[in-house]
């Protein structure tokens, strides 16, 4: 489309200019029989057994490019994950994007494509989408919304309901990588050696992980809030207290640098592909292995276990002496970090 | 949340104050078993037999609140349509909301409660939903996306390839409705009646049309772009020409008067309410009584066939004299309609 090197308001308006955005830019980096349909809706059997999974969220980064990834592949892990941790195998995807008039059409193209290779490598097709343009300013760039729906095997039952006290809580690698990656790039910090986003589908990972134990109890992505609001959110919800040691959290060495820097804590820093589960502790060890055996689980860690301080309360044996309490911030440290 | 009167960062952040956001304004107006799990994803049972149908919708309509309607129930009813349009019945939503900075806890009380209304009306739930709130600026006030999924029955095939030479078309009511209330809102205009949205939900209807043909072939709602577009459409999917009689064309009065002041065509202004419907000759009788009984279609007509021009075009036998080429705008008329 190099004739038209940008977004108009004409590509929103569900008229020629729209069917020409949706052939040359969506088709091409999305293309599946289902969405070439072009349906108001879109059409797949139902699994023969087993529930369905929905989820959406909504993405409004900034930056829509960071190191690691974009907001594309992101929009394609983010819902994949959320599908996942729900022992949900993700299968197919909505689109729904909000352009400002005036975004450059080879950045879109470029979005489009990293959406369609994340949906390639996660196994999953965008099936349906649309697509509106705003005028300049009543945006800020791109907005991107994937709703997608999993397919939840019979027997997999992954509530917050099932954690008891004693169960092992293990991490699948370094936390806070996201949010600092998203920070450093934003606020135009430069270190030595640049941290990048974990955004990555945990969606294998997870089949590996039902494999080794179909009778996983909870399983979460600590994503906006970080590792904190999770943790607590889990305390909560079970009716457990949660204790965690801080020697056994997996942090990268330029995450815990630049958050000392900065002051902030790596607990309340977002992550993008990293999944916290709680296990039967006689499982614990077999989970661990299962995860560590998984690129996107090599860095695992049985990080404490359920019990110690009261019903809904989390609490960290620190490396130094005695105890802190965690706790979830009222808002986030950076907003529009997904 | 009268002690808050508008909405943070912090409600956005995923944090306690999201928390309340989700617990005291959108719970209230939503709540359903499925939802209150507030898990990352919703869990249901599949249909038995049948096809899945998904589709997905953003809303960012200017003004939020415009005359029959806001845009929580248009939410609700434009996913809602797109589903039943399909042959499904609409059964689960979800819901993506984000926020401007400063936009009012008032508002979005009365958007979120105006949304469990039209899902209740509707027959579906809301199950699963997420909030990003940006800074000030950064998005024009609110904008909602929505995902949906219905079951569609068995033996139901709606596709504009079922379309063929000699079927009848029948649209549900009056053309324009939706488009001229936001615009003479919108530009302040003032008439001696107010011209009001047709926004509602179509799956009523449409239950009643396929109880009376369930070999219905061909049923979309004509929103952006109108009735020319999906017309047009149609005509270039199906490889047909097709033909429609102005005459035949349910057109309110006061629709049709602004339209002539301001030079615009009802065939290209956005419906929020109506579908367009393909039908073999010999049951068009009795689709359209089906549809006539039912307050969404009591002012359905036959406006024309399929046939006349050469493949892919549609023309319209004019008042007056002769035919004209009905041709889908490169654009919209007006930005924002939904």
């Amino acid at each position: 489309m190099a004739q038209n090197k940008i977004v108009t308001l004409a590509h929103g308006g569900g008229g020629t200019a729209s069917a020409e955005l949706t052939e040359k830019v969506f088709m091409p980096a999305l293309s599946n029989p289902i969405l070439e349909s072009l349906s108001d809706g879109a059409l797949f059997d139902p699994p023969k057994n087993g529930r369905l999974a929905f989820s959406t969220d909504s993405f409004v980064i900034d930056p829509i490019f960071f190191p690691g990834g974009d907001i594309g592949s992101l929009a394609v892990h983010g819902t994949v994950n959320d599908i996942a941790v729900c022992g949900g195998i993700p299968k197919y995807l909505s689109a729904g994007f909000v352009i400002e008039e005036g975004f450059l059409i080879d950045d879109l193209e470029r979005i489009a494509s990293s959406m369609g290779e994340a949906a390639k490598k996660c196994g999953v097709a965008v099936v349906t989408g649309d697509t509106k343009v705003v005028p300049r300013g009543k945006v800020d760039r791109l907005f991107i919304n994937t709703s997608g729906i999993g397919f939840v095997p019979e027997g997999v039952n992954i509530s917050p309901e099932n954690v008891k006290e004693g169960d092992a809580v293990i991490i699948s690698g370094s936390i806070g990588d996201h949010g600092m990656a998203v920070l450093t790039k934003r606020k135009g910090l430069e270190f030595d050696t640049e941290i990048l986003s974990d955004s990555q589908p945990l969606n294998a990972l997870i089949e590996k992980i039902l494999k080794a134990d179909p009778g996983i109890k909870m399983m979460r992505d600590p994503t906006r809030g970080g590792l904190a609001a999770t943790l607590c959110e889990i305390a909560k919800s079970s009716g457990n207290g949660i204790t965690i040691n801080e020697t056994e959290l997996p942090i990268n060495e330029n995450v815990r640098s630049v958050c000392e820097i900065l002051g902030l804590d790596p607990l309340h820093v977002a992550n993008e592909g990293k999944l916290v589960a709680f296990v039967l502790p006689k499982n614990a060890g077999m989970v661990l292995e299962a995860m560590k055996s998984h690129p996107a689980g090599k860095d695992s860690a049985i990080i404490g276990t359920v019990g110690g301080p009261e019903a809904g309360r989390v609490e960290m044996k620190t490396s130094f002496i005695g105890n802190r309490i965690i706790e979830p911030l009222v808002g986030d440290q950076l907003p529009r970090i997904c």
